[in-house]
This record gives C-alpha cells, sequence and structure tokens, in this order.
C-alpha cells in the first residue's frame, strides 16, 4: 500500500491507539499541538516536535542558512503558542550533508540563537551526525503552562466565534514567490519573508490561555481548510467560514492580483501562517477584541461559527453558503 | 571550513556555551547522556534524542524495518540507562521518501512499540513528514529518576575503577560482517543480531544509579576509547585501561579470526555496543559484583582505574603500558 493512498493522519491511526493504555491520567499523547505532561498540581510541561527536511519543508538555495535556523525553531514554538505556554527548552538534531560548510552552520545557529534569546530558551541537547546528500533539521521543544490555561482543539462548543489573530496567505504567497521565480519587489518581498521568518505568536498564546471565554486553540500550519478540521473533529463540530472575512494583507492583495493568483485560495488554504486559531464565547468577542488590540496593537479577525452536527466546513460568501457551488469552491481548496 | 576539520564535537563548542546563561540552577544542558530538567525536589525528567540517517547509520536493505524500529528507540534508551533513568515517554519524527510502503512503516512501527511495550512507554507525538530519497528517523525520549540516583560524566574519582556490563565489540563485529557481506552462519548471525538488535541496559542502570559507590556512568555508543574520554574531560581526571580485561565474547573471538580482524579493536573502538560505562569505588566493588550477578545472572568487568593527571588513556598489555608503542598502539584505536 502506498502511503500517499492513506496520508500522514491515516498513517497515525495505524498505530496510535495502541500506545493509549500506556498513558496516564491527566497525560496527553497523539492528537494536538503538543503532548502534555504534568509537573505539579498546577503545571504541565507541553513538547512538541518538527523535522525539516531539504527540499520537502525548504530549498537550501533559496532561503539564507539564518533565516533557516530562526524557521527551525519557529515552527516548534509556534505549536507552544497554541498551548499558551511559555519555551522553556529547545533540542536540535541536525543531519549535515559533507558539502555543507561551518560557515553554513554558524549561520544557522546564528539564526536558531537570535530566537532563542527573546525567550531566554536554552537549547539543552540534540544530534550532530552526518547525512547522505540532504540537509536535515529535526527540533523538539518543551514549554511550560498553568493547566487552567490550556486550550485544546477538543474545547470547541456550539455558537463559539471562529477567530484568528494576524493575516492569513502571506506565507502562502511568499512560498509562490519563490517557485515561480518571480522577480522580487519591495511587496513580494514581504511575502517571502513571512515565509522565510515567521514570528510566532508566543506572547498572544499565552495572553489568549489566560482568557476564560476562549475554548478550542491551534496554531495554522497546513491552513484554515485543514486545520480547522482538526477542531472540528476533536470537538465533534461543524463550522461556517465566511470566505470574505478571511483577513488578507494589502500586499498580498496586490502580488496576487500581478501573478493571478487567487488571495483566498492563498490564504485559506495555503499553510504556513503559524498565526493562531481560536473559538471563543460570542458573548465576550468585544472585551477581547479591545483588550487584545490594546495589548498587541492588532486586530483579532472572526471568519466564523461554529455550528452543531457532522464534522464539516460550510463555505459562505457575502453570506451564500457556496460550499456545494462547485465552480465557486474549487477556486479556493486545494484539489 | 570543512565540518571534519572540526568534528561534531568541535562544531557543538562554536555554539554550546552561548546558551549557559538561560541554564537554571538544578538544570543540565548540552554535554552529558541527557539533558536534565528538575520536576520537583527529588526527581528529574532526563531528556535525550538520537537522529539516525539512511546510508549513514543503517543500510535499509540489511535491517528488517522491525529492527530498525526497535533500535531508533533503543540507542534512545540507552541514554536514559546512563543516567540510572526509568523511560517514561517517546516522540518519533519521520521523514519517508515515496518508495517506502506502508507495510513497510507498519513492520517498523511494529519493532518500536515491542521495546516501548517492555516499559510501558507511550510514544506521545511526533512528526511524519515525506523526505526525498533517503528515510529519515529522529527520536526523543524523557525519562525520570531520583536526583540522589543520577551519575554525570563529572563524577569520576581518582582511585575509581572502570567498569563495564556485557560484553563489548560484538556489534562492531556484526557491522564489519555486514559491511564485508560475510556469509552468515550461526556464530557471526549472533553478532549482527547484536549490531541491529541492541538491548538497553535500563534495568541495570536503575540498579546501578542507586548505588552509592558507583561515581560517573555513560552509555557505550562510540567505543570506549572515545567515550571514556567524555569521562575523563569532564571530570578532569586520566585513566589505565587494561587491554586484556575487556570483556570479548567467543563468538567474536571466533569470527574476528575467522576473518583476520582484531577482536580488541572491536572491543575497545568499535561502537554500538550500548553497554554500560562507570566508575566505583574500589572499596566497594567485590559487594557490586557479587550483587549485580545475583541480580541480572551477568558479570560486571573492571577494565581499569582512574588516576589523577591530564586527561588520556593509557593503554595496558600483560601489565606493560603500550601506549607510546606506535606498532602495538595502532592496532587497535582508530586511525
Amino acid at each position: 500500500m502506498d502511503l500517499k493512498d492513506i496520508g500522514e493522519f491515516g498513517f497515525i491511526k495505524r498505530f496510535a491507539n495502541k500506545f493509549d493504555s500506556f498513558i496516564k491520567e491527566e497525560e496527553l499523547g497523539i492528537g494536538d499541538d503538543c503532548a502534555v505532561i504534568p509537573i505539579n498540581e498546577s503545571d504541565n510541561y507541553v513538547i512538541t516536535t518538527d523535522l525539516l527536511n531539504e527540499d520537502i519543508h525548504f530549498l537550501k538555495d533559496k532561503i539564507s542558512p539564518e533565516e533557516l535556523g530562526y524557521k527551525s525553531l519557529a515552527v516548534n514554538l509556534s505549536d507552544l503558542a497554541a498551548m499558551g505556554a511559555e519555551p522553556k527548552f529547545s533540542f536540535l538534531s541536525i543531519g549535515i550533508p559533507s558539502h555543507i560548510s561551518v560557515e553554513y552552520l554558524d549561520a544557522f545557529m546564528s539564526g536558531f540563537y537570535a530566537l532563542s534569546e527573546k525567550y531566554k530558551m536554552p537549547l539543552m541537547g540534540g544530534d550532530t551526525t552526518k547525512s547522505s546528500d540532504k540537509l536535515i533539521i529535526n527540533v523538539a521543544v518543551i514549554g511550560q503552562c498553568k493547566k487552567a490555561e490550556m486550550h485544546l482543539r477538543s474545547m470547541a462548543k456550539e455558537g463559539d466565534l471562529i477567530c484568528v489573530t494576524g493575516f492569513l496567505g502571506d506565507s502562502a504567497g511568499g512560498l509562490n514567490v519563490i517557485l515561480n521565480d518571480v522577480e522580487l519587489n519591495p511587496e513580494n518581498k514581504i511575502l517571502v519573508q513571512k515565509h522565510h521568518v515567521p514570528e510566532p505568536r508566543i506572547n498572544e498564546g499565552i495572553w489568549l490561555g489566560k482568557q476564560k471565554s476562549v475554548h478550542a486553540m491551534m496554531d495554522i500550519s497546513d491552513g484554515i481548510s485543514s486545520d480547522l478540521m482538526h477542531i472540528l473533529d476533536a470537538s465533534g463540530k461543524s463550522a461556517f467560514i465566511h470566505m470574505d472575512k478571511l483577513p488578507i494583507t494589502e500586499s498580498l492583495r496586490k502580488v496576487a492580483a500581478e501573478n493571478n493568483w487567487n488571495p483566498v485560495e492563498l490564504a485559506s488554504s495555503g499553510g504556513e501562517d503559524y498565526e493562531l486559531l481560536f473559538t471563543i464565547d460570542a458573548n465576550d468577542i468585544d472585551r477581547l477584541k479591545k483588550e487584545y488590540k490594546a495589548c498587541f496593537l492588532e486586530d483579532i479577525s472572526v471568519i466564523g461559527e461554529i455550528k452543531e452536527g457532522q464534522t464539516g466546513i460550510s463555505w459562505f460568501k457575502k453570506g451564500e453558503n457556496i460550499s456545494n457551488n462547485k465552480d465557486g469552491f474549487n477556486h479556493f481548496t486545494k484539489s
């Protein structure tokens, strides 16, 4: 059988539940942004790991080693942010082909350090090995959070509003610029920068974690059309999403128009935004938006609602449900 | 600059101390078998990670997927054993090239599960990704141990005896069998099996951890001629090693003789033994050997002594120091 027939999640399902009986009360295994292990009555450690392979997750000639070092840690910290956790420790495994120079590695470590320094997060260990031809990077991180402030994917409730931090699609637009060798200009450079140097929403995650009205939370790594499904699956709910409410930057709209790309497609299913996706009690949205803006000088966007019913997303455009409109729908979902 | 000019440890030295100021009291970062983070007044979590790359750490056609799954976890558990820790949680990142079938992955996971089950150790998370052409495996594990029962590399004392569990060199002999395409027979099959399915010394590590007379401890992954140097470096000591006291199986002696290999060289610098190397107060060795044998039905071997003086190993053969005898010495150290 071919892995592409069952996909990453199909493969994980084949073995994950065999380990269930080894997992103790208050521990959480496969299935959320991080695994959870208790420290004491009030606090948990949360742990996540991400593997970045050359030519799959990055093109070595397109991203600088400093950016790659920064991003390798950032994509992991984004998972800690989704748990409302404070970054504590990192571990780096690196497989190095013979053509990589020490200067390249120094620059990589300098990018890794730059993000570590922001959170005074020590690199505690790892593994340095040879690799036959491609650069291989695996980072694991441990964060700490209050048990009462954890917002799992399973916590969405009927009537919740679905919100995101920041803007969606810039990173996917940047990837398009890279893959299509579009000539760089000030506008599309911003998108490439967003793709290469994502900023994990650590402080925003900790702040949102403390809000009792916030229910489910996760980070956006594959695009909301795919990531939201994990919340719906885990919570046993469905959702309405309003395409015209997806937060899209002027830069992305402009670059997309120039290149005949669909910005809504990039925003809904492009991936690598590393923004936070969360659901919140509708009664508290006005206060939350106001206080979030006072703290972070940015808006939160409400993009839809959690509904009862079979897991799935109904897509709306100008108030009209177009989920079953193949012509309209195919424009913004992955084929 | 080329990485091979400075080596793995030279590279690590270039960045490791930048993170020192972020490490808090009672935490331990890069430099021992595991990183250490405190849980409470009495206990620590210890954490380690190992990256296994196809064609560097294993040849996919020579090791079965079950064996590879088992070994990927075993080499990590061996580091927990060196800390006297109980295995608690594992994380698996796997980079999968398109030619790997789901059946191969199922078999890999079945081997991984077989060892997990022995310690009721749940797989708590990880990352499943594509890889362009080679199979990539990164495992991270967390163990738990009593603070009072941890034996760091820095704890060796002058006059300590240097001991090892089990036998040395079988795994290196097995690797030789594989690399030289030696026809398999019952004797050399045992060596190949030791190379492909190492058994981490978890229970032995926990038992040795509880012995107050045991000082420094680590696992043998690169061979004692290299691994012991880490203890000597960390403790600021030197050592005498008696080559004729290295524990070598009859199987290895026989296969080595048949193939004109030097069994002492394989035992001292072959690597991948995953036995425990430790130092102990000489006054307690008789009791320890006796009680260890009563528990594990195996011997502990005393192979040398810790001395004062500049870090380094003096090698003895039949009581004679041959460290400076180039002819004798080159036979059993890496060039």
